[in-house]
């Protein structure tokens, strides 16, 4: 089943990577696209107002967390998610699977669902792959995201086989709860492969779920502990093996090097707190490198944060404030860091498909990398 | 020594209450004002694009802070503090006094100026009367106002007439070192009359103080934990003996209450954290009252913080959203409530100026006290 909801324009030369057009219930997206995280509906200190300026037009949020809070009833009467939080932008919403397994104090994974206490209050909750449909659905959720079973780098073969076998059966259930469903939600639901870090059950995972045909395809379990080569092999290996027609979304990775070697793969979709959290720990991304505005050679620096950068707080704030601002633990800091580190990072990803559609990516991520890291390597030693 | 920068365009005829300009270094600025607190250079979880939208064209800014954190060599090489900061509007910097005496953890006052610690490090500091018009004049302060003795209500009349000798020979020795500074600042140095609780020593601050013909006035020591029927005597009976041609400054109020009885005792100038901090704390002002956003019968209120405001948050959140991103403690709550409260006081004092123009002040302050004083209390009785 395809739903014409992607076209790919642009296909670079020398590698998988591609640009594209993602149709969405709420505006068109080009891809690759990098979608900041709003856990709570909010993008943790940066108002809407901003990401609509800077043309973001998918943003993810989280169905766990607003699950436990406010809670599915609220958002219902409010007219769902968009409404909610006051938001006409994309949504994609993730499972929550993978915050039951990370946040909460207590789980049992059963074949019908998930049973765990809340991180918040430590009240008792289920989900079923058909709960989190129905929640997803009432959200108004553009893409929603199947319960599925992540699993950390470092358990038995046995083990990664029970979570993909788990993960395939509840991608099915939710297909098929999801397609009784299309009359009342306009929302896309994407598969999930699993597989941990053996080559033949990630080869089994990307079969069984691409065998559903849903609308797109995430990569998951991937970035969570693992060393940067052992991504590297299991992002090229999977995503290999991905219909090239479907959009392909790396979830969980958001620095400036997982974001290009996920877009060398063909990755057209991902996300990740990263930019925002170390954003409010005063970590800013530059062309030159990551640096952390603590340092005290910033102190009578009052030039902006990257002299690169067009972003409104470069263009107003210089780096000896924000760093006044973060040692006072003014509140502005963190929001006038992370505008910019959004910024910075939605400009590189506008970069990457530039470069692409001009066919010369692999140079662009070489330049890009080599100033970038030799940055912050030595802004790391100091 | 009159240097034109205040004219009182109307009076209203049923009190004291007036409108007038006060021409500053970095612009005029239409009276009543109220001047919105940043501390540490920063007003705090409002970026300044959110001031300059508003109108607000002079904050007030903490000497004591800014001297302690950044320091004033950082300060003064960004080329002052608007510079630092970031901000082209007028600055008001008090003395430090009030600080040293308030959040301390040692201090002593000896006729040449006041030791104390740092409440940040511990660290000693001296700060004089000379001194601080010194800091003052490299921040680049628009208003600068002179180290002072601010004393709490309770305290014996020979303490509060020491306290008052101290302020008025702080005073004329402030005076002095501005006037010998007059070429490389463009500032003006208000006057600041103390007396604690005791009419017979206000008189003799306040004859004392506008002894010395500086361009504006300031009323300290009220509002520093006296009732309010105290708080409304002393004010009134100081207010009355300032000369009416200069700009009256009343220290440390920012409710609508106490700003409605200061501008009625023909007060122009007012500055407050209350606002800000309040805002932080889910509270808003609305025109039928201050309520907290943190009530359990907001949960599902989709309307805005106040139906007949016009903010940006008004416009686009509603008060269960409001109420969501405080419970999961969201930096952007405390960014969203301080918009909504600083526009909402702003506002208020607008209608003010414009009730006085049309000489009915009186009735505003009455309608306005109705509603909002029996919406504040229904609100804490919940």
């Amino acid at each position: 089943m395809m739903h014409g909801i992607f076209s790919i324009t642009h296909r670079d030369p020398s590698c998988l990577a591609r640009t594209g057009r993602l149709l969405l219930p709420h505006g068109e997206v080009e891809t690759p696209v990098f979608m900041p995280v709003g856990t709570n509906g909010s993008v943790k200190a940066v108002d809407f107002s901003v990401l609509d300026d800077m043309g973001i037009r998918l943003i993810l949020s989280n169905t766990y967390h607003l699950f436990l809070r406010p809670g599915v009833d609220i958002i219902r009467e409010a007219g769902g998610l968009h409404s909610f939080i006051g938001w006409q932008g994309n949504i994609l919403t993730d499972s929550g699977g993978y915050q039951v397994f990370s946040l909460a104090p207590f789980r049992k994974i059963r074949e019908e669902g998930v049973y765990f206490r809340s991180h918040i209050d430590g009240s008792y909750h289920t989900l079923t792959p058909e709960g989190v449909v129905d929640i997803q659905t009432a959200f108004g959720s553009d893409v929603m995201m199947p319960l599925d079973v992540c699993t950390p780098p470092g358990i038995s073969k046995k083990e990664a086989e029970e979570a993909l076998e788990i993960t395939t059966a509840w991608a099915r259930r939710s297909k098929e709860r999801w397609e009784s469903l299309r009359e009342e939600s306009g929302g896309l639901l994407f598969g999930i492969v699993q597989g941990n870090f053996f080559h033949d059950l990630r080869r089994r995972s990307v079969e069984e779920i691409c065998a559903l045909e849903l609308p797109g395809t995430a990569i998951g379990g991937l970035s969570v502990g693992e060393s940067f080569p052992v991504f590297q092999e299991f992002l090229a290996f999977t995503a290999a093996l991905l219909p090239s027609e479907v959009p392909h979304y790396l979830m969980g990775i958001g620095t400036p090097e997982y974001i290009l070697e996920a877009v060398e793969q063909g990755i057209d979709m991902f996300d990740c707190v990263f930019p925002t959290r170390t954003a409010r720990n005063a970590s800013v991304f530059t062309r030159s490198g990551r640096i952390s505005l603590r340092r005290e050679r910033f102190t009578r620096d009052f030039g902006p944060l990257d002299p690169e950068c067009t972003c409104y707080t470069c263009r107003r704030y210089t780096r000896a404030y924000l760093r006044h601002l973060f040692k006072a633990q003014e509140i502005m800091g963190p929001v006038l860091a992370t505008i910019h580190n959004l910024h910075f990072l939605f400009t590189m990803v506008e970069e990457i498909r530039e470069s692409i559609r001009e066919g010369r990516f692999s140079r662009y991520k070489r330049a890009f990398l080599a100033r970038y890291q030799e940055g912050t390597r030595a802004d790391e030693n100091e």
